[in-house]
């Protein structure tokens, strides 16, 4: 019953990926925590660049690194036979070996005997850990801010990530608890909650949001969405163990359907969206209120963004800001969220 | 992408199961698939009988049996070492082997053994399928009608196998849709929906009720409860792809708290409940609609019984019945189910 923890810094693997459409994650990891990436390092031939130190295992291992990420993520997911040699590399360097492929680290015969042979640990964050609890319900101290949103791939992690940093300067003490992947190693922690089997899923929400301090905040990345047609129950599991104080919602300028679901999947209108979140999370927290609104704004000029956001703002009579443009806005989520 | 399908009749294994309560799953089957029981079978110096003819393994295959069913489930769900040589009986005499225990009968080396050397099939009821779907949320042909709670354990499966007999009666096209290990089992067919993970729990639904002639119902057993503190994802999950036209709510005149949560948990109201199931059930299917209330009056004097269906039916608008006092208020929940 714990989370999963990874062993950090980490050297980047690029492998022999030069898409970077196809390197996010390691993008990911160079942006949000540059601290804990000793380096990146690519195959011979690959070209692509993230502007970290170009160290092979040895090297890194040298200058701290603990593990290797793999950072690429191809269509399909597999971890690639040319990949195999770079990842031997690592083990025999000292290097734990950290996924979220598909493939497990483990079922490639080759990784399995090395990492055995060495004493490494083959770690893959899409692999939820044994004996989660079914949810207790029960109160826990600490607060607890959860994002949500209107759809999937709109800024929920993002959201988390940006309100973790601003209640840090503001000297709150505060987590980002992270629920995917990419969250997962930027995090150094979490549980990747979409793989958890129906009955713990709230369970596992609760491990990962432990009774806490009473000033303490936990910040924690959404998932899927509660009106989602396939991943609402993702969504409401999370909801239901996390027992959030706080929701802020998510939601994109440009998002009027269903992701990757077409016209004949309108999203519902926000208020009833907000609604919807309230009605289960006051179950288990009956004092639950939005903090404000997280609107993705990308593309838009300032004034139409601004436009947008204020109209949200009137219509909701929440705070609305876009946390990539930051400014005044962004800070009055902020408070709005701590209560202040 | 297929539901878990169960070699039937079955030979009806009680081991060394004495005591009664621990035979649910094989009184389960008897009460209501005695056609598809051949017999049972205890080890000796067992004297627990449930009335079906008494047949070791290989009586049980001449007279039809191509499984034999663990029909006990002592506290801890596990296969004890004193029930293998019967198992191992069995399978030497042409019969498959069906599980709901916690251990996979796979992970038993004697039964893994001797499966594959006489080519029987192990069959654990828990394990859903592999390679289920995202759900794709598309409307598809047919009806779908699915047992709904205010909590656990109160009779969705119940309530969900007397509605098919009823639909039945009346000759309408009808298929019991299994969701839980007992539910299998009876229809010998379905998908153990609280096992499937979080990502593809609606994905799971859609195939266990997928596109039928626009005359067929679907009766799905439902699972958990949109408002359980442990439960709501699977729950919801289901609710998202079963896509039902009619739902049932289920509830019991005694449950005030979720079982085994206390009275710091009391259910919600009945009328909220409700409103939060139309509320997702629309988002995908906006003409679905309540068909009535299904009480659990266990243990309560008719008159009395009569009382509190009388008073749910005024506060709803809705029929209320017991399935298991049957009668004309259940002809008549059967009736508004159908529309009719």
């Amino acid at each position: 019953m714990t989370m999963v923890h990874l062993p950090q810094p980490y050297l980047l693997y690029l492998a022999d990926v030069s898409d970077p459409r196809y390197a996010k994650t390691a993008q990911g990891l160079r942006d949000w925590v540059p601290e804990r990436c000793v380096g990146e390092w690519s195959l011979p031939g690959n070209d692509l660049r993230l502007g970290l130190p170009t160290l092979a295992p040895a090297a890194a291992r040298e200058r701290g690194a603990r593990s290797l990420v793999i950072g690429v993520a191809p269509v399909g997911g597999r971890i690639e036979p040319a990949w195999v040699p770079g990842l031997v590399e690592a083990l025999e360097a000292g290097l734990d070996l950290i996924s979220g492929m598909h493939t497990p680290l483990s079922g490639v015969p080759e990784l399995a005997a090395v990492a055995e042979r060495r004493g490494r640990r083959l770690i893959d964050v899409r692999v939820p850990p044994p004996d989660l609890p079914v949810a207790s319900g029960k109160p826990r101290s600490g607060k607890r801010l959860l994002t949500v949103g209107t759809d999937c791939a709109l800024g929920k992690k993002y959201t988390a990530l940006a309100l973790t940093m601003a209640f840090r300067q503001r000297g709150i003490d505060v987590d980002f608890r992270a629920t995917g992947q990419t969250g997962i190693l930027i995090a150094g922690a979490g549980l990747p909650i979409d793989a958890v089997k129906a009955d713990f899923i709230a369970g596992a929400a609760e491990v990962l949001t432990p009774a806490a301090d009473p000033d303490h905040w936990d910040i924690i990345e959404g998932q899927g969405s509660l009106v989602h047609p396939g991943y609402a129950a993702v969504s409401l599991g999370l909801l239901q163990g996390a027992q959030p104080d706080v929701l802020v919602l998510c939601h994109a300028h440009d998002r009027h359907h269903v992701s990757g679901y077409g016209p004949d999947f309108p999203l519902p209108p926000i208020e009833s969206v907000l609604d919807l979140h309230l009605a289960h999370a006051r179950l288990r927290r009956p004092a639950v209120r939005f903090g404000g609104i997280s609107l993705n704004t990308a593309g838009l000029p300032e004034s139409e963004a601004d436009r947008l956001m204020d109209k949200l703002e009137r219509d909701h009579g929440l705070p609305c800001a876009d946390p990539l443009r930051g400014g005044k806005r962004f800070e009055r989520l902020v408070s709005a969220c701590l209560g202040a």
